[in-house]
């Protein structure tokens, strides 16, 4: 190590060993934590779990299809914002458990011409995700990197849980549901990311358009909520990655129940994306309960529980009635997770189906599960 | 799900949607184990960590950089292959921490073009390698599929230690070198899949060609050797996947302690080898001896320690004597992980450095470690 050069300034990948690869990379990132035992450098990094079990989950970006180096808007995917999304993907899917983040792994799968810098800076937005999303427990703790055609990023994070683990399927009838975080917000980003200039989207107030591109470029999914919602009593829990009427549809599913959302509640989401719905054209309430990436957390809390800092009641939870067994009938309207068939649409707005409350079909494979 | 068709004979992953993937993979994949405490479909897998800490690894496979889809022999890494050999390079990173596998996430990044089958074969694969390789408690419990370009495949494996995980810096001098698995037929079937044919390769018996290219395409690494060097009282240890040489200075630089190989317990290794390295004309000791990607584990014990099955012992352990101050005098001829310097080469061959011992030059940059 002390016998190699320096990288020269503006290198490419392709112009240096790996160790050089990593001096640019290992010191930006934190590799240090509460819950490391051996960080990087052996054949394994060794992770404290406390409490005996471990939460784990995993994800990849994949250039052209995850994300765009270069938007049609003009705006760039930087190495920054790549470690931040990816970290900000996998910190949601931790929290979603209820749990907090101790670790995590990298992957990066980088073409020759990737400059150097780049390495330095998703290694410093992988860091930066972790003080400014609360993961301030996670470190860095191992990875791989390689070459390839084709930009990919892969990490996997661990995590540790106080309390046992909240799926998604264990909501009973009768509970709340609550939401941290924001609706919509990455889709009408990714709405201006792909929108060239001078376009659609010339008219949106500038600081809304950056902060909605922000939101899609560099996803801020409130990470600590997970814990405090598990402490809170939460009895099912996800991140909303699809939309919240998909990912709503599969708490209810899952756990056997029927989700009512109240438009009401959510008004304060919807206005904060009226300004850029009214410029351009769009429906801010598709934005709101069907984008997905904003990786905010939706849970079922029981009626009476206190709601967390950041959370929001936006509607209720009611068990499921079973469908009498027709013989002969036709295919029954709706099915959870354990095959039993169930009346009635999974996830309601107001007491109507999608379709019903929006006057037209919306998005993502409804028309399955309606009658 | 159930309104879902069936997968077409013959399709593609461009044809068909995600759920359709998921059940071309997860009913053929190992899914279930001692340790999976909630397995694939939530945001995470929760995995069992007894002992109450967990060792990680995580490892890329790209076409074209890591495998040929197709080689210039006219064989083929499969699905299958690549499951096995995704497999093993992982469960080794975990045994050379004296480490069980407990759980593995894998992340397919997929061309549109690459058959559904591919992705059955994969995780048939996958599984084989837990059973084939004594991993009989490690399980898949989660990952991502995606689409891009280039086929990338990319597994974080989870395991769980008795004692404290073994290190590569623990050697301190007195001990015994000792290693299980194989030694050079990874690098020698390399050579094979590499040779067009007709070429150097037709004169070695079939048999042993074919064992050699299935060393690289689907290696098969002394798992449950980890935990049982681990036992043994090992202090050092690590998997050798960038040649014996190589793998061994890392122990001795990371230790601080001089390691000697004794050419004579060797032999019976070279020996598997020299049919084809005969007809190929190359060196047997140079695959032996650099070959990577055999994933066999090296490890120091203390000299009165008994061998677990299939150990053999191939050399010695020494303290380094650090050099003193020597001002205004060249630079150093080694130096060890801890920055201190040290005299003489880190690893020897019956006393002699490689290259003295080689009469030669020999791969891996050794010139920068020796006088």
């Amino acid at each position: 190590m002390t016998h190699e050069s320096v990288t020269p300034p503006g290198a490419t990948v392709s112009q240096v060993s790996e160790s050089q690869l990593l001096r640019a990379f290992l010191p930006v990132a934190t590799t240090h934590g509460p819950h490391v035992l051996t960080g990087p450098g052996d054949d394994c990094a060794v992770v404290a779990a406390p409490g005996g079990r471990v939460v784990v989950t995993t994800d990849t970006l994949t250039a052209g299809q995850d994300f765009l180096a270069a938007w049609p808007s003009g705006d760039r995917s930087t190495g920054g914002d790549l470690g931040r999304k990816c970290a900000a993907q996998n910190l949601a899917d931790v929290a979603a458990m209820g749990a907090t983040p101790t670790a995590v792994v990298v992957s990066l799968t980088l073409p020759g011409d990737t400059p150097v810098q780049w390495v330095t800076d998703f290694a410093e937005g992988l860091s930066r995700a972790f003080e400014e999303l609360g993961a301030t427990e996670c470190a860095l703790v191992g990875g791989d990197l390689g070459r390839g055609r084709e930009l990919s990023i892969t990490a996997t994070v661990l995590g540790r849980c106080e309390l046992p683990p909240v799926l998604r399927d264990g909501a009973r009838g009768g509970g709340t549901l609550v939401h941290t975080g924001v609706l919509g917000h990455a889709a009408a980003g990714l709405d201006a990311l792909l929108t060239p200039v001078p376009g659609r989207w010339d008219e949106v107030p500038g600081e809304l358009r950056e902060s909605l591109s922000a939101a899609q470029l560099r996803p801020r999914p409130p990470v600590a909520s997970g814990p405090a919602l598990a402490r809170a009593g939460a009895t099912a829990m996800l991140d909303v990655s699809d939309g919240l009427l998909r990912d709503a549809r599969r708490i209810a599913e899952a756990s056997g129940v029927r989700i009512d959302l109240d438009p009401t509640a959510l008004e304060p989401a919807v206005a904060q994306l009226e300004p850029a719905a009214r410029a351009t054209g769009a429906d801010p309430w598709q934005w709101a309960l069907t984008g997905g990436e904003d990786h905010g957390l939706l849970a079922v809390l029981p009626v009476d529980s206190p709601l967390p800092p950041g959370a929001r009641a936006i509607g209720s939870c009611a068990p499921a009635a079973p469908v009498r067994a027709r013989p002969g009938s036709a295919a029954p309207t709706g099915c959870d997770a354990r095959g039993q068939h169930r009346e009635g649409p999974a996830v309601t707005i107001a007491g109507q189906s999608p379709r019903q409350w929006f006057g037209r079909d919306v998005v993502e494979g409804w028309d399955h599960f309606e009658p």
